[in-house]
């Protein structure tokens, strides 16, 4: 289980070696994609103004027919017709593709996101079902409500959710692919990454701000998968990708 | 096998009905869908003029990365979305996914179609194995030529390959909707439908300029289709759809 985003989209030749040391990987694997910065450029050229509020992206409905655009029809298809090239037989959802990935629409507290979904059930049945047609889903960060709405789906919740919903069937690896070298300490040089963290770690660097705000969530989802029964949780950078067919990770791993 | 195109596609009433017919036709069936005004809108936004030449849009790289969103990304996914909700279990696809439909680039002749793809090879396992797990494939048009490009497919085209690839699992039945209520008869009253063409019959109709210009690719495929051993071709109204699955097809029926 392997997740791209930020920067990797952004960029041809990042995307190529990333995508080609993810074909390389051997077991039978699923990979989850963000947005990158291409959603907010193409929004713009529709004269929609981006809102993300806590790193979140706010949507309305022209937002979302956007990004159902560039999600789902641009990035999506560029991923698999680049691992169809490099030999992996990839295929491109949405989670209302084969009703893969269910959500609701997130209640309105504080803060009205949109049509932003919270996932209620992944089908790992026909993710179990395409793996054994030897098939490699591609996901983007969207679901569905079985109501004829497409929902915008933070794609880091995406992977672990679906990671955590093939633990009954594979021993699962989590990977979030990104372009630094792992969860960085705060105020040190960036080559100082964290090797180890838990729980209990987790805790300390929150209450001594030794982390970034942004980081708190891709934890916090890390820890989800690691509940829901994913074995291992990697935090990496896209390049160190290509060291793990070779069993070697390196980057952050979280443990529970 | 249905085909959908045209302002089907362009009127939200009439979408819905005709996905409503598709999903109560009870056999293994796969849907095919062109593109609709909706690419020529979006391409306008934009700033990109659309050109046809001979009911063929030529694609340069801007309009394909636009055709490839809005095919790909919204077209296919708010027919995914709509059959999902009608308890269809919809999976949407390009060519790329699965590798289903292999095709090469449209050589240079008198024009240049820029990205149109002329099909190669259509992957009838897959399609055999989604229908065997209760899929229903839904088809956008646009294949890819394996090497890391999308290309623009006609969707009659593919309905066709995909159909006669099928034969040999399956009686193919291969219905193209649109929004006449099938082969008209020229300078005759609207409602003068063509019942019965054959092979003969339709190069007399060619002959004696007794049907559109629009008419003969779309009758060209459908003989194509039957000699690659797809059972019956009907060209009929969107709104005849729902009386296919009581065994009645009012429209063209098409014969070698």
């Amino acid at each position: 289980m392997v997740k791209i985003g930020g920067s990797i989209l952004d960029n041809n030749h990042y995307l190529r070696n990333t995508l080609e040391s993810f074909a390389d990987l051997h077991e039978p694997k699923i990979l989850v994609h963000g947005g990158g910065k291409t959603a907010s450029k193409i929004l713009e050229k529709f004269g929609i103004t981006p809102k993300v509020i806590a790193g979140r992206r706010i949507t309305d409905a022209d937002t979302l027919q956007v990004v159902q655009m560039v999600y789902g029809g641009l990035l999506n298809k560029n991923i698999v017709l680049k691992l169809q090239s490099m030999g992996c037989n990839a295929i491109g959802m949405t989670g209302a593709d084969a009703n893969c990935i269910l959500a609701k629409k997130r209640e309105v507290r504080e803060i009205d996101y949109g049509f932003a979904g919270d996932i209620v059930q992944v089908n790992s049945t026909i993710f179990q079902q395409l793996l054994n047609l030897d098939l490699t889903p591609v996901l983007s960060a969207l679901t569905h409500d079985g109501k004829d709405q497409m929902l915008n789906t933070n794609a880091d919740t995406i992977a672990a959710d679906v990671g955590s919903s093939m633990a009954k069937y594979f021993k699962v690896n989590l990977i979030y692919c990104f372009d630094k070298k792992g969860v960085i300490q705060k105020e040190n040089d960036e080559n100082l990454v964290i090797e180890n963290i838990n729980r209990k770690s987790y805790q300390n660097l929150i209450k001594n701000k030794k982390i970034s705000d942004g980081m708190i969530p891709k934890l916090h989802t890390a820890f989800m998968a690691l509940e829901g029964g994913v074995q291992n949780v990697h935090i990496i950078h896209h390049e160190a990708l290509k060291n793990v067919a070779e069993g070697k990770i390196q980057g952050t791993h979280i443990t529970l």
